[in-house]
C-alpha cells in the first residue's frame, strides 16, 4: 500500500522547529497501513526533519548547537558567489538532512512518550513549506 | 511483508555506543525477507542509531566530536526549566537522529566489513532501552 | 517491488562531494516503481550521503563546518591503535550516516529543484566506492 500527503507549514526561517507529530499521526490513520513505514521528506535545500521533546528549551538549546556547527555570522562561499545570504542554512540543512523513517506498528508510531517529529526550516527568511508525508505498508 | 522485533539494551547512558549489529542480523534471518529493507528506531529523545566500526578507538573519538557539538558542562535551557541535567544528551539525540534504514539483498544487510550498527544512549544515567528493529520487504 | 543497483564512483577523498542525483533518477526509471522509496547507502565507514545544492560555494562551506566537528589535526584515539590515519574519516562518517531514504511518487524522486543526492567520501585517500541504490514500492 502507499500513501502521500504533503502539508504545508509556515515558518519564521533562523531553525524555527515545528512539532508536526499530529499532522503526521493524522496521515497513519488516513492511509490504512497497519504496518510499515513513515517517511517524512522536505523538499528543499534549507531544511531538515529529526525528532526532539518539543518543549521551548530544549529547541532553544539545539539552535544553540547548531551555531556552533555553523555560526550565522561567518563568511559562506555560497554567498559569495550567489548572493543569498543564507550559506548557513544550506551546510546546516546539509548536516541535518531533509529525511527520516519511523515505522508503524499495528497502525501507530512508535514514537516514545516525549519524542516529536519536527521539522526545521533553516533558511534566513520567512518560508511557506511543503512537507511530504508518506506511508508504505500493508494493510 | 512486514517483521518487527523490539530487543532490550541495558546502557550506561553519557553516550554508550552498543553494538547491535548481531542481533539486527538476527531480525532479518527470522523476517523470512529476501529483499527489502531494515529500519532501526529508538523510542524516546536521548538516543540515536547510526553506523561505525566498532573498535574502542573510533567510538572514544567520537565521543569527543559529540562533546564538541553538545558539550555537557554548558548550561542548557533544558536543565533550567526541568531539572533534569540531561539537556546536552537532548541536543545530541536531535542531532544524531533515532532511525537507520539499511538494505537487504538476498537476505542479507548491504552493511561494509567494518561498519557496524550501532545504539547510542545520550542520556546522563543508565538506562534500560527497547530498540525496534523492522523489516519490510519481499520474499 | 522490489530493485537495487550498484552504482560505482571513484572519489578523492578528504570530504569529496559527489552528485549522484543524475545515476539515482535513472535507477527510479529503471525499477518500474510508481509510488515508493529510494534508499541510498553506501557500504564503509568512512563515508554518508546526504541532500545539498551542488555548487562549489556551498560544498566548500559544508566541508569546513564537518572540519569544525571533526578537525583533521587532532589526535584520534583510532590512528593511535590501528595506524590508518584516518580517524577523523570515520567520526565524519558516523555523524551524518550512511543511508538517506527518499519518497518516490508518480515514478519522479520528490527533490527540490536545488537539492541533489550526494555521497561524501571522508576517507584520507582516493577511493572507488559501491552505493547502493534500492527501490521498493508499487508499480
Amino acid at each position: 500500500m502507499h500513501f502521500v500527503k504533503s502539508i504545508d507549514i509556515e515558518t519564521e526561517g533562523f531553525s524555527d522547529v515545528i512539532d508536526v507529530t499530529e499532522r503526521a499521526t493524522e496521515a497513519v490513520a488516513s492511509s490504512g497501513v497497519v504496518n510499515g513505514l513513515l517517511t517524512l521528506f522536505v523538499p528543499g535545500s534549507t531544511a531538515a526533519v529529526t525528532t526532539i521533546e518539543f518543549e521551548p528549551g530544549v529547541v532553544a538549546d539545539l539552535k544553540e548547537a547548531i551555531e556552533r556547527v555553523a555560526p550565522e555570522g561567518l563568511r559562506y562561499s555560497h554567498d559569495a558567489r550567489w548572493g543569498d545570504g543564507n550559506g548557513f542554512s544550506h551546510v546546516r540543512a546539509a548536516f541535518m538532512k531533509p529525511s527520516l523513517t519511523v515505522p508503524i506498528v499495528d497502525r501507530a508510531l512508535t514514537l516514545g512518550t516525549w519524542q516529536q517529529l519536527v521539522l526545521i526550516d533553516f533558511d534566513n527568511r520567512p518560508r511557506k513549506r511543503a512537507l511530504l508525508l508518506q506511508v508504505i505498508g500493508v494493510a
